[in-house]
């Protein structure tokens, strides 16, 4: 049985401002919540149907764990198909970051659709990039819909926001590539590219900024197999990102 | 203005029942309204803001284009965000489908999400697969949510459902190798890809129904940068899709 000042608490973590001040956020649905058992994230409390707490409690050792009604769910979920389990969760706490010159990290420069975010996080940590550099303006992390598209990924893949461009012109200094994607780029296929560097991917309308499109060192290019009058103009940022991802890890893992 | 009759004719387009009495669905949003130009789609009437008119209406040559306020626009779409053209599109006449010996199919096994089934849309015609075999559980073509993912492509690749497993089992009498992704099988990095053939992908959560993967002759994998303990269980559908096919078109095209 959840109070009316709880629903509203868990209801406010759906703003950043109230995720910021109380250092939570809301994860949701069976497989978010199950991500978190094998992740070092802190779990606060878990809402859930009585179903799902005979099923699952017992996992979730010394967790509050307090008992909710399908209606007390729906209040406090941010999903538009029902769950049956809400968690509240600390959010990771914030890493002194310093830019390694041996490591391929991934940046986003204004990536605002949480579901384009969730779903980078997600290929990011597949393919073993444990860093994504985000500038201010892309969406928050612990929104609860980027939690939700990265299936977990969240909990494992850090997230540092900052200044993109001042970000990327240290790397140049540190000797990272700086790789962004454009139409007239090399073709990422026959290009040798770097184990190391940054790949920069770009807002949903917009593509790279032009602050940041200074910092690029390697323009690259995903070929396409379509002529132009038949092709798509440009493919979704998370499509883009799961290419690019791919072809640095098979030439550094595979091509030998 | 529109009618109360005509925004209730429209509304009706969001179901498959009426789109296929009908034979007409809705296409919206100037992005991908302005797609239908470069299609041999036969728009049948566009309603749209005066604004949107004075900038665009020339380029429709012979379209009934009605002027419409902004209350009514919302009224009649099915957009989140609101948007300020909405146009009725004749679908496309249906085809005598036959499989071809030396064509790259991709095939879709009961893929449910709208936004996924548009994504995979565009990222066929991207690499220049021009018929994509879906099941016939799969979410419907002309389901606004996949017009609109697919930003434009669904006009320009051919989508034949079917019952997949027969259609796979034809594909395999006419020599050509079937393809779908499963945690045992081969790198797809490592193992020589066909430039012909069907590439199977798989349900949001079941992946490769039972009786679509007796047909599977050619188990494939995208391999994972993270050790397991660490990764993702997954890849999302369309994310796996891009990648794999990306891996094709790089073989075919310039692996030399």
């Amino acid at each position: 049985m959840l109070s009316k000042n709880r629903i509203k608490q868990i209801n406010a973590l759906q703003q950043k401002k109230f995720r910021n001040e109380t250092q939570t956020f809301v994860a949701e649905g069976h497989k978010v919540v199950m991500e978190l058992l094998r992740s070092p994230m802190k779990v606060r409390e878990i809402f859930a149907t009585g179903e799902w707490i005979a099923d699952n409690a017992k996992k979730f050792h010394g967790v509050t764990i307090t008992e909710a009604s399908d209606m007390e769910i729906k209040k406090i979920s941010a999903m538009q198909t029902a769950c049956n389990v809400v968690a509240e969760v600390e959010m990771k706490p914030e890493k002194n970051f310093k830019l390694n010159a041996n490591t391929l990290y991934l940046a986003l420069d204004s990536v605002r659709d949480p579901g384009n975010f969730g779903t980078i996080i997600r290929i990011a940590n597949w393919f073993g990039i444990s860093t994504i550099l985000a500038s201010d303006d892309c969406v928050d992390l612990y929104n609860s819909k980027v939690i939700q598209a990265s299936m977990g990924s969240a909990f494992r893949v850090d997230v540092h926001y900052c200044k993109l461009p001042e970000t990327l012109d240290y790397a140049k200094e540190i000797g990272l590539p700086v790789y962004g994607t454009f139409l007239d780029g090399d073709n990422i296929f026959t290009t040798k590219l770097s184990n190391k560097g940054v790949i920069v991917l770009g807002n949903e309308g917009h593509g790279i900024l032009p602050e940041t499109e200074k910092q690029i060192t390697k323009r690259i290019l995903i070929p396409c197999g379509t002529s132009a009058d038949k092709a798509p103009e440009s493919l979704n940022v998370a499509t883009a990102t799961s290419i690019v991802c791919s072809e640095f890890f098979r030439q550094s893992t595979f091509n030998s």
